[in-house]
Formats: C-alpha cells, structure tokens, sequence
C-alpha cells in the first residue's frame, strides 16, 4: 500500500488517520491511502514567499534556466522509477510517455526558452521603447517581473506528472515558488516525480512543496501577488473562481477544462485520399490514448455528409480491433479509466449522449473488477438540432461522428461547442484551411491543420506543445498556459516604466537610446565580454563617399541599379535626389571605421537586426558612426553575445542609417 | 433640461417616464433626465453580432485603422460642442482637456499603431513561427483573430469622453461591435460625443451603441465570445465580476479601478533638487485636477522622513492658493466634484483617514448648493502602524503624506495599497529607480519615473497614455488596458495554428519559409506591388568569392579584421576554419545577384531585419541567392513595403545567411 506524503515547509508529511483509500483501477482493490495530512497552508505561504520567492528572484532568468534543465536531465535519468508506477493509474507505457516523457521534454523545453528568449537579468523586456516625447527624454518601456506571492497548481488525474510539470516550469523560470496539487486518484505517481524533485537538490528551498489530500482554506488565504492554475472538470473550475477571496482581490486565475473539441475532415478528404486514412487513423488514437481522459481528446468527428458512412466504417473496423486491458501487458493497446468512478461517469454521460446520436459500435464494458470500457463511436445526423453532443462530455474513449454540408457548416458545428482547447481540420486545401481558420479560430485555442505534407512530423491533435499556447475560450476556461514565454509571462507582471533614458536603461541593463555614453579605457574590440559595460561607446572618424566609390562598388558588387548609377533616373525615383550611395556600402564602410583589426575578445560578427536606411547619402556626402554596447548576453562557456547600436550620421549630424549590430565576445582575453 | 438618448439597434431611443433626475454639481439643480428608456437587450446583442461584428471583420485592420483615423479628426472637428458641455460635469476646461482632447488623441494613436504595427489583413502575427519539427513541414504560429461576441463597456462619471474613446477605438480596430454604458451621472456629455459618432457615418452599422441608465439583464446574456471591459469602483467591480454568467462562461473581463496609487519622493530629493520641486508641483496637479477625482491619483505621498515638514509646508503653500469655484470661469483652477453624493462620499471617507493622519490644510466645504471641496492635505506619522491609508480612498482632492527611511521602506509602504494603477518616484538616482523597480513592480501597472531630464517633456504621473498599459494588479482590478497593439489584442482571442509551411501561408497571408514557391513573368522588381505574389521567388546565378575579392574589399572598405586577412589568426578563432569573407561582402554580392538595375517599380531598399551569418565562406566558395516574397503592407497612396525572405547557400547547398529584406514598391508602373 502506498503512502504519499505531502511536502511542506522543508518536511515530508505523512497522511492522517483519516486518509483515504485509493482503489486501483486495474483490479479494483485498494493500492494506496493518502490525505487528511497535517497541514498549515498559512505556514505554507509564508515560506514559499518567504523563502523560495527571493531565492528565485535573486537569479537571472538564465540560472534559472539552468537549473530547470538541470532537473529535467535529473527527473529523465530516474524515469523508469516512474514508469514503473504508471500501470497502477491504468495508462499503458505508451500512455506513460505522454505524461511523463512529455512532462521532462516539457521542463527541457522551457530551460532552452529561457537561455534563448528571455534575458540574462532579472527584468524581461516587453516589446520596443515608446517614443512618447518629441526630443526622446521622455520615454516608455514595458517590462515584466516576477509576481511576490505563490503560483498554487491545482492539476487533474490523468496527467500526474506532465500536470505538474507543464505548470511547475515556467512558474520557477518565471521567478515564482509553487504550491502543486494533484488529484488524489493519481497523486502517488505525482508525489514519486515530486520526490525526485526535492531529493535532487537543484531547487532553492521553499521553491516546491505539495499537498496531498485537500486545499482548506488555502484559496481563502490567497491575494494580488499570487496566482492559481487548475486544470479540470468545468463544474470544479466554476467552484473555485466563483470564491468570493479570490474575486475580490483580483486574484489571477487559470483554467484549463476538459471541452468538446472537433475534429474536421474537410471536403477534399474523400476515402481515397491521405487525409482520409489520417483522420481515421487520428480518431482511433484519440479515442483510445489514456483510454480517451484527455483535456483535448477529439470528442465531435464533424466529417461531410456523403463520407459519414465510409469514415463510421473504417474507424469503427480499427476500434473493434483495439485490445483492452492490463496496463502493463505490452500487447495492451488500451488500458483502464482512471477509477471506478469515472467509468461510472463515462457511462452515464454515454447514457445522455444516447438521446441524441446512435451507437456505431463499443458500448460495452467487459466483465471483471477494473474500470475497462470499450471504446465507442456514437453518430449524430442533426447535429444542427442536437444539444447534449455539444455540452456534455464523456470523459473516456467516447466520440460522436457529425455530418456537414459545406466549411462554413462545418466550422458553425465546432464552434457550437462553446469553446475548446483544440480544433483540427484534415484538409490539403490551403483555402479551406484558411476559411475554416478565420470562421473559428476565435473559439478554439489551438488549430491542428493535418496532411500529407505535415504527416510524417506531425505531433498529434491531442499533444499540447510546450512551444503553444494550451487553452481555450468559454467552455475551454478562458485560460492560457504554455506557449513558450507566454507562458512564462503568466507568472510575471507586466509594468509600463515611464521616465528618462538613463532610468530606463538602469531598469532595463539595457542601453537605451538617449542615454549617457561610457567611454572605456581602449577600443571596445580588444575588451572582453566580461570587461564591456552597458553603454561603452566609441565615435569613429569621418569617411567621404565619393561618386567614384559608389561607380567601383557597384561594379564590383554587380548592384548596377538605376539609383546609384543613372542621375536622370535616380532624381525621378520619390526616395532620392539624385544618384545615392548603395545602403551595403554604406554598411562596409561603417565597419571599416568601427572595426579595430588585431585578434582580441571580439570573435565575430553574427548578424544584425533592424536596419533601416533612413537618409540618402549621395556623392560628396561623408559618414560617421557611433557605435555603443547595448546589451550582453552570456552564450556558452566561453563567449556571449554583445549587441551594438550603430548609427551613422552625415556630415551635417543627420542619421541616415541605424541598426543593431550582434557579435560574440569571449569572456576572457585568449 | 437635457434628456441624453438612448442608441440601440439602429434607433435613438428616448429616457422613459421613470427617468432619474441629473442635479449639476455646481449649482445643485437638476440639469439632465436619463435613463429608462425601453431597451431589448438581447436584440442589440443580436445586431451587434449581425450586422456591427461581421462588417468590421470583412475588413482588415488597416481599414479599420483609417476608419478610426477619420472619426478622430470629425469629433476634433467638432470638439468645441463638447467643451460647451463639459462644465456641467464640474470641470474645469483643463480638466475637459484630458477628457475630450485625451480621449480624440487616443483615438488618433491607435489609429496609427493600427497602420504601423498591425498588417494589411484580417489575421494578426503574434511571434515567430516555432519549429515544431526537424524538417520543417509541421510548424506552429499563433494567430489573434477578433472575437466574434460583443465589447460591453462600463464607464466611470469622471471621463466621460475619455472612457468611452479609450475603449472603443482597440475594440474598433480589433474588430469588435461595442455596446458603451455610461456612468448616468455624466451622460450627457458621452450621449453628445456618441451622437457626433453616429452622426459622421463612418462605421457601419450595428458598430456602436449606447446604453443611458441601467444595463438590465445583458451581464446574463453574454457568453465566451463577449468582453466585459469595466472602470470604476472596487465595490461595483467584485458585484459584475461575480455575475454566475459571467464566470460560468469564462466571459472576459477587465477592471480597472480606482486605486491608492503612491508617489515616493527620492532619498536624493532635498529640498533644493529639482526633484523637490517637481514632486510638489506633481501633488498639487495630481490633487486638484479634476478635484482629484482620477483613478490614477496620487493618494499616498511617501516622503523621506527628514523632508516630511517640507514638503507638507511646501505643498501646502500652493494648494491653500488654488482658486475653487465655477469651473466655467477661466480664473477657476478647481471646479467641483462630480456630483453631491460623491461629496458626501469623499467627506465620509476623510473622517475615517482622520482616524490615522492629521489634516495639513484643507478639509473645508465652501457654503453653497454645489458640490465644491477644499484641496486637502493629510500627514499619517505612523504608515507601517496605519491601515485606512492604505485601503481607503476619499475619490476627490485629497492626499495623504507619509515618511520611510530607506528606498526598501519606501517600496513596501508603496506596495501596502495592495496593488495599484501607478506609483510615481522622483529621483534622478538611477539606482534608486532600480531598487524601488525590482522591489515594487509587480505591485502596480505603471511606474512612471520623473526628474530633472524627463521634465520639461513628462506626460504627468496621472495621465495613461495609449501607448502604454493601464490597468493594475489586486486593488485596481487585476485588468489591463490601452498599451498600443497590446490593448487591442484584449479584443481577439490568440490561438495557436500548427501545420505545414503552406497551411501556415495561407492563413496568415505571409510566405512561409518550405511553402510552395511562385514564379513570376519576369523579375520581380519590374513587377508593382498589386501584381508581386506572396511566395513570389527568384533563384540568382551562382558568384564565386575569391581571396582576391575578400582582399579588394577590405582594402576598399577599411575593414581589415583578422578573420578576413590572417590564415592563422583566423584559425585561431573558434567561429572560422581560416581566412573568411565579410559578411557584408556577402550582403553586397548577394545584392548584385539578385538586383535588377532598370528604373521599374521597386523604388528602394529601406532596410532589413534579422540578419543572421550561419556558416562561413571561405576563398573558393561561391553562393547563390533565393529571394522570395514574404509580406505586402500598403504603406502610401502610391507605395507599399514588400518584405523579402533572402537566404544565401554555398557551393555545397547549405544555407550560409538569412535575412528579410525590406523594399518600398510603387502600386502602379511608373
């Protein structure tokens, strides 16, 4: 019999005397006891917030990076202690890698998100400066931090560890200590994974702690800084964002609830086709994956009319074939539901669903103790009247055919669902992906486009990505999580900063334009990473560009166009006053007065951003540059990245071309 | 007696005969009669949905932002009828500044960041594409697309023009039909700047209507597809947030309430500072404008302890000086409160503060019918003791001072308002701006940061201006609005998109890269920007780099750094196998590969993004061009901005830079 424990406050917490009895859901006998724990949500807060909350902000988003890939390679070397677990919850291995494969892939995902799109510091810049003054003393940046208070993950029973995990990273990456806790059905598993987070040492302290058995009144002790995530049934979801604490001090609540996706076959997708056999072959993986308790789980096949029949048949063939049963026998294809309850809920939702659509085939559960049932194809043929296939969801390996008589017919049906995690469209036809995409997109979080030309990569209707925004409108919950830094962003405060160039560039670790310039001690290029500040700025010489360096570059180059090349033509064209010099050469000879030639820190030029030519610069004119560090960013071990602002300027001080210039600096002199 | 209408379903529909009587502030008489009037909400709903939603959706958001641009300069065109009006509110023609011309310029920002930052289409880019899969051909992209329900707006009494203009102008541009209620006590004002709207006849029909008095039953009937967007107080705020509708459906909706926004004056503030200075001048703008009846006013004056008795002396001076009286008259520097309940309110809230602070000056009512009341200043010695301070706010010209001792003080007493709309600082100490940043962000949606730089061309830390958010967590509402693009994306719903690269082309209308490429009839700079195709692409001739040409160029351009003229140096250097060509080389053969010189449509080569040198090339190495056209964005009446995917290969095929190539392009042949 297994005990999960909470955690709490630094200490493992046993159940109660009045734990419950978990009931396994393969032989129907009791397999763990868990709750009633001792347990001071109080206390809990106050560590979380007053521990793991400044540890985490202490950092920069890439430590905490760092750390999150650190224990993502931790969790996937103990993986198997976690598969080992997984046939207990009634999911087969290959249910298990979804949950817990997908759960570290996840956390991994996040670590790179982090190194890649978040800054190295403890301010994340929210897109461009405001230009709110005419003279550029006055200036607007958004910027997001870490809320102060806890992120509480209150997770569902078919992904124990994906659950925590998807919710657990981007909540530390942004700076934010959790408080997760699972469904009880499931929570051993949950507590296992929970285990090795604490015992790898990674976290800071007050970073995790979990709950197992009930929240008391921890929702009640909530405020502005902090932050819920549930992800569940509608009804529990509608019970916790009605709490009157929570409303009233703006408490930022997510949702992510079970909905009635669609999935579409579009009218080009006749029985012959690759999105046919795809669809069937989707719909038979959706239905019988964690034996159909997904969020996303296609739940309405809208499908055209004249195909109703054919795709009935196909897909019924294939689901007859599925073999049910143990878990943890590999020729398993489905295991068994979560628990006895949630087979009895299938099938009285089944029961309702029946009112309204006939059964193609399943309906059936085989005889013995566990929470088996056979997968079931129901159809509806007015949909256009029906209301239960629509509203009411059987949470197992249930679906409803529909037929449609045109996209917008088809989109109307999806839409009926009140909103959904996921649509998908099979379809090889670039208009009906963009029709059906603009009559529905408002109602689904997700589009799931299926072809032949994505089939081969393509990860799934039912796989949330960590990469995309998971969540939907309405029925769906009205949340968001994922979704690369979106996600992370869930966690942080978005603050407009208003005030001088110099102020925001102290906020930001950014240079921002407008403020001070730092001269160093020699040419920026013979200065290491380390060495650079913020702000170090050279001016360089002036060089003329004559008209013979315009005629020698453009032979040489081949760029011959009329602009550089024909006066007559040139002063016709509404950008120029006569022949000009071409923008790449301008960009050359700004190098040739900014580069300093030796071997030194800087290693080369990678690229460049946001150029914009914004001057003509014709013969005679002369340029020079001003070229000053804007930000640094640690790469690897051994170098970063420096981004430069280079303006150039003409011999009247008038900018006629600014960019930002990348390169990577070692940290040291080599 | 003016009696505002009503505007639903296309009608002007007059107050009924239980309409409530409007008594002006400044004389104590009634001046309007408003309200129920005989409104069928579920029928506007239905006409918004019919008519106002699908006509805006048919057209993209540069046309919505050119109808926005329009209706901006017709009611400015008009403007001065609302002036007439606006001292019957209580306010002061300064005050109506704010309201009527801040409302007209927010109207005419939002139009230019729809032209600048949105496209020339239906479907919004939010982010990069995400590379779902190893080889390219399933892809995501997340998309805002505008919901397909109805924008309801609730308004507070004290911007009457303001807050209806804010709201409407992203919902518009979003694509949204809006229904606005306003507050009934200054309704009139909003029903003449509504009937202005209606009366330009720029929107289409069904785009706008107006609810005067109660709002019935149309909280109940909104669903997933519907926004609430809210401004007012807390009280009202948790009644509409708690509505069973509204949570059961997920409804959206923002609020943004009145706060205790803080003003901390900087540990480097003496008295002789400028920043001394400003602060003073600050609180007492912040004080009387609008008799102090703003959201964003400065409520809490945290000052250091030793400049307590000088700032209270020194701002008492000034607000002892303020002239009160009939808004109307120009010598008038205060006008009255919005109303005689919001007096009382104000003077019930004031004893409650005088439990804790001690009155500086003020605290007086003139004898008289109007609602017209002293600026006052109060001095709480004890804030860390103290709690009305920090949770009461008196909505009219009062203000509270308070001492810290140091900067982390200062930020946790700015933080104990338990979430703000703003909080102020001045200093010109940029650390401090860091410190008080990092410690009290994510407690208010603004942080505005004023010193002796930013002065002369400061907005004033009550002023929201579009281009940045408004809104804040806990206290004020735990809502955002305005911020440019962001506020209008408040009004779509983001939705994740996966498929193949021509999947994800077609729906954004953006070539992606691995979609099907097009060939044109000819080059496409001699084709105008109506005839170049999306995916429109050339494939150049093939141009070796010899050592003599990395020579020439260095010599030519100066720029001479090792990587390009030293074998063992530049073996050396972990980025190259040897000698190495210029990137900026590379950009400038590439250019004259891809170039077609004869005057034709394509005019100039603006700029460029996202540069990016992958691999590199090496004496003896040749590359090759493919320029493929990614986006059209109309930019004048005779040109437009095409967007240009360039990707240069070696030799052996692989891609060796990247980069979007920006060019303006005439509409037609010269």
């Amino acid at each position: 019999m297994l005990t999960p424990e909470s955690f709490a406050c630094g200490q493992w917490i046993a159940p109660g005397a009045g734990a419950q009895q978990i009931i396994g859901p393969v032989t129907g006998t009791p397999i763990a006891r868990a709750g009633d724990a001792a347990l001071d949500f109080a206390a809990m807060l106050e560590w979380a917030k007053t521990r793991g909350g400044p540890a985490l902000r202490e950092i920069t988003f890439h430590q905490r990076a760092k750390m999150l890939k650190a224990l993502a390679g931790y969790l996937d070397s103990r993986k198997e202690e976690l598969y080992a677990l997984n046939p207990m919850t009634g999911a087969t291995r290959r249910d298990g890698w979804v949950d817990i494969d997908g759960g570290i892939g996840t956390m991994f995902l996040f670590a790179s998100k982090g190194r890649r799109e978040m800054p190295e510091g403890q301010v994340y810049i929210d897109g461009e400066i405001e230009q709110l003054s005419r003279n550029g003393t006055f200036l607007g940046q958004h910027i997001a931090v870490p809320l102060q208070g806890v992120a509480v993950h209150i997770n569902a029973f078919n992904f124990p560890v994906w659950g925590m995990l998807e919710k657990m990273a981007p909540a530390l990456l942004a700076g934010m200590p959790c408080i997760v806790k699972p469904a009880t059905q499931t929570c051993y598993l949950t507590e296992a994974c929970f285990r090795m987070i604490v015992e790898s040492g990674i976290l800071p302290e007050g970073a995790v702690q979990l709950i197992i058995g009930r929240t008391g009144d921890l929702l009640d002790r909530l405020g502005a800084q902090d932050v819920v995530a549930f992800t569940g049934s509608a009804d529990t979801a509608m019970k916790l964002r009605g709490n009157h604490n929570l409303l009233r001090n703006s408490v930022r609540f997510t949702s992510e609830q079970d909905s009635l996706n669609a999935a579409i076959l579009g009218p080009d997708a006749a029985p012959d086709s690759p999105e046919f056999d795809l669809f069937v072959k989707e719909a038979l993986a959706e239905i019988t994956t964690k034996a159909g308790q997904k969020c996303t789980a296609m739940r309405r096949l809208i499908v055209p009319r004249a195909q109703l029949d054919a795709v009935a048949q196909a897909l019924a063939a294939k689901l007859e074939d599925v073999k049910i049963g143990d878990p943890a026998d590999k020729a398993t294809r489905m295991g068994a539901l979560a628990s006895l309850d949630q087979k009895a809920d299938v099938q009285a939702k089944l029961a309702q669903l029946k009112a309204e659509a006939r059964v193609i085939c399943g309906d059936t559960a085989p005889d013995g103790p566990g929470a088996f049932l056979a997968p079931t194809l129901l159809a509806c043929d007015d949909p256009d009247g029906a209301q239960a296939v629509h509203e009411i969801e059987a949470f197992g390996p249930v679906s409803t055919l529909m037929p449609y008589d045109d996209t917008a017919h088809a989109a109307r049906l999806a839409n009926a669902g009140g909103g959904s995690l996921v649509a998908s469209l099979f379809s090889h036809d670039a208009g009906v992906a963009r029709d059906v995409t603009l009559a529905s997109a408002a109602h689904h979080g997700r589009l799931y486009i299926m072809n032949r030309d994505s089939a081969d990569e393509a990860t799934g209707h039912g796989s949330p990505l960590p990469h995309m925004i998971h969540g939907g409108p309405g029925r769906a919950g009205g949340g968001e999580e994922l979704g690369g830094v979106r996600g992370v962003l869930h966690y942080m405060q978005r603050t407009a900063i208003q005030g001088s160039p110099d102020m925001l560039s102290a906020i930001t670790g950014t240079w921002v334009k407008g403020s001070a310039e730092k001269t160093g001690p020699k040419h920026p290029f013979q200065r290491t990473f380390r060495e650079i500040e913020i702000g170090e700025t050279i001016h360089t010489d002036t060089r003329t560009v004559s008209l013979d360096d315009i005629e020698h570059f453009a032979h040489f180059t081949g760029d011959t166009f009329y602009a550089h090349m024909d006066e007559a033509a040139a002063r016709a064209n509404p950008f120029f006053p006569g022949r000009v010099a071409h923008g790449y050469l301008l960009l050359s000879f700004a190098a040739g007065l900014f580069v300093q030639p030796d071997p030194g820190p800087v290693l080369a030029n990678t690229g460049l951003n946001g150029l914009s030519f914004q001057k003509p610069v014709s013969p005679g004119d002369s340029v020079a540059v001003r070229l000053t560090c804007k930000r640094k960013t640690g790469r690897t071990d051994s170098y970063g990245e420096v981004a430069w602002n280079a303006t150039l300027t003409n011999q009247d001080g008038e900018q006629v071309a600014e960019y930002e210039l990348l390169t990577m600096v070692a940290y040291d002199r080599p």
